[in-house]
């Protein structure tokens, strides 16, 4: 239940941040649509064909789409708002990423799959959403140059296995998961944290 | 019969959009016939993947690669008069995107998805090759910010189920559907039709 | 045996390309260890994916990851050197051409495709993780409008058909299918062979 509510969050937290890039973009209402969509379900969508979950779990919940085209048009009704608020927006979204990088993880272990391989499809449930939305937009991904985001859905796949080695109980786990990447990524946005970049020649 | 005309018709048709768009990019004769390739099976090939049709329909038949060969052959060797037919250029373009809207709607329908996802998928099927072939072209895909593209889609799909609701014969809501699409999106480029635009700030 | 050491030859340069490319664009460690394993499992992904092999294979196979994350490491801490090095470079990448296209070749026989759809299943296999590589860091595809590459993989495809038509055996075919990649592929470096591209009006 709080589990439904907290993928709700970060779904509807995804679906704001694709708007607003599409808006950002000059995008028209289908456009802006089509990549709320497509930040919210893509990272879900690549790891259920990487897996071969058919068909891909948003055809067949419906739910997920009133979510996301509700959150469209909040976004667009308020978007001179939320575009002064940015704080609360990476909020939702620092949630969206600990709770997809849960589900990703979950997902793996289903199909047992090698926990690093677990880790690794949590990251693309939470990260590819918006990769795919940078590609839409002709951009290189942000997480591949701006900041700790992937790493901070690292870091709470390492918890993840960390508990179940030490078997703790369920819930214990999945709340020490979330939690982690919601701080790391947090921590990493106060602190303006990246990752080192590799230099070439005498930079 | 006239289904798989039609079918050859669309094919053909984003086809030569494909390597159309490859030639005034500068690229060789492989990058025309693979961007060709992309734009007429890519929008396909995601509607099988996403709802887990495999190996994805152009692997199995090959006749559609000889239709898209022929395709490129023709645009390259007629490549100035075809860019002086843009008209009837957009006439087989808005065929193909009545036909495979179709397709994709019926196939979502025999995996039993809701008809909203049908009508997605129908879109999907229609438009993503098109999208496809913008990203391997590196520009921000057309449908997002230009014209009334996949809108033209979904109202084929809302005609679509509106027949099945009334039980209208099988022929009357295909050619309804297809025609619907056809108009809609050939009244769309005469009268410069476009979806809002959403404006930030006091533009 | 051979055939494994070969396989980890061609991740290995095609990690090293990647992770090159991404150093260029001045991506973070994490980008570049993303774009690494995109080059080098993108075009068996899409391959898998295509003919609905599922779970995708380097899923289910950790060794490949260590191989690329090695390479990853070694490409770092070497980067001057290797920059200085493009033909040994591409020598690697030659092999991992000419492997890749025979594994790709080969997948699509046991699905029982048609020799044509196997070449070009093949080709998908050598040459879209650079595809891949290339969109990721927003770019048009070199192999869309550079250089004779593809063409090098489907040459390699039709010696191997050629060579089941004549029943040679099969460790012929395989070592002459990859030396006619390799060899086409370094002749079209040496000679800076390219393919013809489509001209458009009085150029």
């Amino acid at each position: 239940m709080l589990f439904s509510i907290l993928d709700n969050i970060g779904t509807i937290a995804f679906a704001i941040s694709g708007a607003l890039t599409a808006i950002e973009k000059r995008m028209d209402i289908f456009g802006v649509l089509m990549i709320a969509i497509v930040t919210a379900f893509g990272g879900g969508t690549l790891r259920d064909i990487l897996i071969g979950n058919f068909p891909v779990t948003w055809l067949t919940d419906l739910s997920n789409f009133y979510v996301v085209t509700g959150s469209v048009v909040i976004t667009i009704l308020f978007r001179k708002v939320l575009l002064k608020l940015p704080l609360s927006l990476l909020f939702f979204d620092a949630i969206g990423l600990g709770i997809f990088t849960l589900i990703g993880i979950q997902k793996g272990l289903l199909v047992n799959l090698h926990p690093l391989v677990c880790v690794l499809l949590g990251t693309v449930t939470a990260c590819f959403g918006g990769v795919i939305r940078d590609i839409l937009c002709n951009e290189v991904p942000a997480i591949f140059h701006k900041e700790v985001y992937a790493t901070a859905c690292m870091a709470g796949g390492v918890v993840f296995f960390a508990g179940e080695y030490f078997a703790f109980s369920r819930d214990v786990i999945f709340i020490s998961t979330i939690v982690t990447i919601i701080v790391i990524r947090l921590l990493a946005v106060r602190y303006s944290w990246s990752l080192p970049h590799v230099k070439v020649w005498g930079e």
